[in-house]
């Protein structure tokens, strides 16, 4: 993309309203415009951040063995009154009534109408397992929406729904989405602890959040660092081997972490105290285990094996996938702008054209742009050096490819790396080869 | 994914209230379910169908050169007042208060957001030209949905905008639009004929709607099938020249394409008889172009080369995503059921293992299940032959993989492409080269 015609536009100044880092970042870097209270329309070097995250996401979820499948937004009311929540869901819920007078809400979560559409088309115990995810958009008429994406109103989620024939079942399922989400959160470069939490409108009786520790947090939390050491991507956990996700949840178990609610003063004072972290966190997930809570009011049954009747086990497991941008920036930034992880950039790198117009810089820009295909942003407009360089720190780039009339007249190049603020000195050949 | 454990509930009796063959076919091919009138669940299969078109699309918009981002599905009715639509909207417009009494609306399309944000992000005409697009469900409040996703309520679309600082500017960006579409449907496997269209509540004063022929087709129309031979996809149009993209509009209106309201007998009578073909068409997509409308009332300006101010001109560009689906159906199915072209069909093959629970056959069935790496859809399902064999010709994947007894002890399968029912008795090593 050329950065002169692309609706990128960087801001100089901290507009009044944000209140916290990654909400300024997100509106001075053109990630995001607001359009209403609560709900922002995502410009392109934003949406490519969104894209990123949801290509992790999903990649994570089918690796689970996850099926991908897209319920829409809007709900008929009826679905929520067989569970019972139409009326007990609070303002949050967005009523609507179509021309024909019907009540419809656009939906905040998607239990009811996957219990409604697994009912009607799974008849027998022999196809459970099944776990289903969507990603989608969201809505929950927050009072007062703030913090930019991370308390909006209309909000990217993705929720997944496993659906077993018993208890044991529906343990392995959400332990398969426990070790899909820490492999997601790494993926996407953050630290997120698994907490032990209370289960709240969703209902049941087993749940984990996943937590960011940023000072800018909802909730205060408490926990063992010693299980920021565990790399999941590599680790040797498998999908397939019940008793390696059974391992798993007791190692989760064993580390000591909990929000407030949760937490337990006495099991936290045999933490050694160099491995006690207390703080602030930011939830980016939640998983749920609920058995029958929405299976038996909606009366899914499917056959068993000797011509009883069974009713599910139900779990959801939810990631906030538009709030995952402010969390990663929360993580992430320093005074000068964002640090984005690799996994998540809008662009790998932005090629900074020192001297527009000038011959030689021109065509070594326009030559390592043809090289990244799209991978790059070329920064070709006709701008001081000094605007450039403060944009590229702003918006975060992993690297920065410098091209000065003087370098390039030697054919060189210099890259600094966003995150380390190191800089080396190459030819381009050796520039391209170190970053694509 | 394993047909056995998969959210693919296949139907053998039609539903009833499905009036035409894709609605049948979508509904007994498992690929949606209807949640509410005219709002569909999209179930895996279906899914991974809008998916792919979803990523030609994006492609071919990207290759044109348009942005892409992601505007919100709710916008306030503010912006729609400004551009005088509000009112002008009838009851197909869905209302919506939010809890602190606000009026919102579920956004049918989305000139006066873009035009919002592009007047607070461009200032300087040396920032255009530009197209910016995204890919969003909307919302159409029908008063008698029908057809199943193609006269649906909440429908997803690819809209893309373009801003240009004169007439002749926008004329360039209108035929980009023209050739980007053309290389689309081309790629969906569809013949998609452009032909002049009024303009309707959008506005403006030239417009072309893309329309494929199908017996189903809300419109009557006429054209001159010798436009049918063209290949875009691999047509020298360059995007980049102007003098290329005039003559490609030159050349579509060389031939003669109208819908009724549009229809010239006169120059009708002129077409060759042999080449004239009449009859119902299904519109997959619209482009416009209406210069000032929506920049003027908003009064977006840009400052112009001497101190003047540019008011910009505008154009928009729709492709109907999920109807897309519907349309590929209507035009490539049969009696037995959907015939997807390979760019869209959701699995490129299914594999049939005949004998479940036989040693060979399953062995066979598995090492090409786990060859084609999620691209396959296995039927492991406990069933007869003759029910798979049926299934699979339903859901229409482009080849069959069959895995019998007698041949798999050879280490052989049969192929059979759903096209043409061409078959192919290969070793297993043959066939995966033949497809993958």
């Amino acid at each position: 993309m050329r950065l002169s015609h692309a609706l990128i536009p960087t801001l100089k100044q901290t507009p009044a309203e944000a209140q916290i880092a990654s909400h300024r970042l997100m509106l001075r870097a053109g990630l995001v415009r607001q359009t209403a209270a609560g709900i922002y329309a995502w410009l392109p070097a934003g949406w490519r951040v969104l894209q990123n995250i949801s290509r992790i996401v999903r990649e994570e979820q089918d690796r689970a063995g996850a099926q991908e499948m897209l319920m829409p937004t809007l709900q008929t009311a009826d679905l929520w009154r067989e569970s019972g929540r139409y009326d007990a869901y609070g303002p949050e819920m967005l009523r609507i009534r179509d021309r024909h007078e019907r009540d419809l809400l656009y939906g905040p979560t998607n239990e009811e109408m996957i219990t409604d559409l697994a009912r009607s088309a799974i008849q027998s115990y022999r196809e459970l397992p099944q776990i289903l995810y969507h990603i989608q958009w969201k809505f929950r008429d927050e009072v007062r929406p703030r913090f930019g994406v991370m308390r909006g109103r209309e909000f990217l989620m993705k929720d997944a729904y496993s659906f077993d024939v018993d208890y044991e079942g529906a343990l392995v399922s959400y332990r398969r989405m426990m070790l899909a989400y820490l492999r997601t959160f790494q993926r996407l470069g953050l630290r997120a602890i698994p907490m032990l939490a209370d289960t709240g409108p969703i209902g049941g009786d087993l749940s984990h959040e996943f937590i960011v520790l940023a000072p800018t947090g909802e909730s205060q939390v408490f926990y063992d660092s010693d299980f920021e050491t565990f790399d999941f991507e590599k680790s040797e956990f498998r999908y397939d081997d019940p008793s390696d996700l059974e391992r798993l949840h007791a190692l989760i178990n064993g580390y000591y972490a909990a929000t407030s609610e949760k937490h337990d003063e006495a099991r936290w004072e045999q933490v050694p105290a160099a491995r006690r972290r207390e703080g602030r966190g930011i939830e980016v997930g939640q998983i749920f285990y609920f058995g029958r809570k929405y299976s038996d009011p909606m009366k899914f049954g499917v056959a068993g094996p000797n011509g009883t009747m069974i009713t599910p086990e139900m779990g959801s497991y939810g990631i906030g996938v538009s709030r995952l941008v402010g969390a990663i920036i929360e993580a992430s930034h320093d005074e000068a702008g964002i640090i984005w992880p690799d996994s998540v950039a809008p662009f790998r790198a932005a090629i900074l054209n020192l001297r527009v117009g000038e011959a030689t810089c021109d065509h070594l820009a326009e030559t390592l742009y043809a090289k990244f295909a799209g991978a790059a942003l070329l920064d070709d407009r006709d701008e001081r050096a000094g605007a450039k360089f403060a944009d590229a720190d702003l918006m975060g780039h992993p690297w920065q490819i410098i091209v000065g009339p003087k370098s390039a007249a030697a054919g060189r190049v210099e890259l600094k790396r966003r995150g380390t603020g190191e800089r080396f000195d190459l030819s381009l050949d050796d520039a391209l080869a170190r970053l694509l």
